[in-house]
């Protein structure tokens, strides 16, 4: 019988967090909140992919020292980006020594690696693990679509990657518990617009939640806030339109990290932002601060990932998804 | 103080394997152990990438049948591979109704895959964990360097990518236990050479396996082997001799999975075999096997990656490696 969800018998706790963010970040409804931005995004550096992994180099020591942590202080580091072969997390990490296991979850990656960090300490393997991710509008868009210079005309569903990262440290004695987390199934609907990834996203938070609500004895309006991380505005109405047909209403308590990150109209950013580092900085600059001064006390993060490849996409091939959860308290 | 080997409470055990290959990896010295291959290497598909994916189906499938388990009695499914954004895995494993965390740590992922799924039943998440990664050479040419009709000369260093898959089940009731998994750290000596990935990936092997040896009670004479995934001959060497130099002698012991996938001279793979297929194939088809009928009774399997892209290395970057130690005993 196939295990669901999982309440680690050690709570693992939220120490601490940090995040990075580029100018566009900066210039949201969220923009004071980030921990570090860049005025050009480049972070000093003189590529779009390296200026993302010093971001995550930022981002994780940050955290670690907002933790009063070195390397020998942290077991394992959990990351993980949308680059080709995951080389924002790759380089933007060498320079710790601390032991290194790469993930790949596209936008779903923060859920992934909270949701094996939280296994991990509660499982007793390890006492402190380190989890990042990030995403980079510039870099992104050239490996996914177009390189910015083309100049190329944004579809209305499409979403923008954020320039961002955000780090955190998984372990005992901090304010915020990890009680349960549900790892996500691959759901694939056939939905094939690079244009609209939130419409590929939704059926795998749907599924996600479901098999939460069956499972658990929570109803929705027992959090505070239910969080998708980046659906976008079209990807948040078929999640909410769906879930209320099969008799889940979570119109009252739902947001998305990738609504409330930008002004999505005044700052031209279509549907949205995405990105593995639009959660992990909205987690990170906003939800984990007002879980931490009990604005919020329960909330529900719903990380969701769609798992293409450009060259998948040129062979026809329509968009699977996955979508991880994470419950976060500070009751 | 960080946490190093990580000997599970709870004693991991693999259940089955199954491998599936090409054609030149079945006309190579393993040829007739392996589970499964194809005459041309499409395994029914239109794209070498669909081919993959197909690869990875059949693995877990045949892994999942061999253990006489269907989806509902796996709890995580934990693989990944060398393609963009890892779609190999995500294509070939979402027609599975189970859990999926993607992971990528280049041709160390099966190592990275068995020490994850030895943690989560070790720390018992989860009772039973599928583990599959896999690697195509007509893909991942044409990604990495140049598509095959393209006839690019190769240097004696390169590697050649292993077209196959090696699938896992992790749990209880097997003959092989995992007692202990050390978990690598990322090294990067300043390699560039994209056609010479063994002398990038033996750092990393060194420092696992040195770590591996301070901390625990044991000397390289304890193992009947000592397995690096995929340093092929330029990386074996380097690593005996610096290890030599250090004072630990893994001579008389030492195979690689690259090494022993192909007649590297006779099949013209010059430095041997990589790709998460090779190590993860080499294991499924040949030691595990050797394992379970006590021919070999405890060995240290060190999977080994290099974390790079093609696009990092055109920025002038190096290439950075990691190495994965996962210890397999049938005492």
């Amino acid at each position: 019988m196939q295990k669901g969800i999982i309440k680690p018998k050690r709570t693992p706790t939220l120490i601490s967090t940090y995040s990075v963010v580029g100018k566009k970040e900066h210039d949201g409804p969220l923009g004071e909140l980030f921990d570090e931005y860049c005025e050009d995004d480049k972070f000093g550096k003189d590529s779009w992919e390296k200026a993302e992994s010093e971001m995550q180099l930022r981002a994780m020591k940050g955290a670690m020292s907002k933790a009063k942590i070195s390397d020998d202080g942290v077991d394992i580091l959990l990351a993980g980006d949308l680059l080709n072969q995951c080389v924002g997390s790759n380089y933007g990490l060498e320079k710790f020594d601390i032991s290194y296991l790469g993930l790949y979850g596209a936008c779903s990656t923060c859920a992934e690696g909270l949701g094996i960090a939280a296994c991990f300490y509660g499982g007793e393997i390890f006492d402190t693990c380190g989890v990042v991710t990030s995403s980079h509008y510039c870099a992104s868009e050239r490996q996914f679509r177009f390189p910015i210079e083309y100049g190329g005309q944004r579809a209305p569903t499409a979403q923008w990657t954020v320039t961002g990262s955000g780090a955190f440290i998984v372990g005992a004695g901090g304010k915020i518990k990890i009680p349960e987390v549900l790892f996500g199934k691959t759901k694939d609907m056939g939905i094939t617009d690079i244009n609209n990834m939130g419409a590929a996203m939704a059926p795998a938070a749907i599924d996600t939640i479901e098999r939460y609500f069956k499972e658990s004895t929570h109803s929705p309006e027992d959090f505070d806030l239910i969080i998708t991380g980046d659906l976008g505005f079209e990807g948040s109405e078929i999640l909410k339109d769906l879930l209320l047909k099969d008799g889940i209403d979570i119109r009252k308590n739902h947001v998305d990290c990738g609504l409330m990150i930008f002004e999505r109209k005044k700052q031209d950013t279509h549907a949205g932002g995405s990105g593995c580092g639009c959660s992990a900085s909205v987690l990170s600059a906003d939800i984990i601060k007002n879980l931490e001064d009990k604005t919020l006390s329960d909330v529900l993060f719903i990380g969701t990932g769609a798992l293409m490849s450009p060259m998948t996409l040129f062979q026809g091939g329509s968009i699977p998804s996955v979508a991880h959860l994470v419950r976060l308290s500070s009751k």
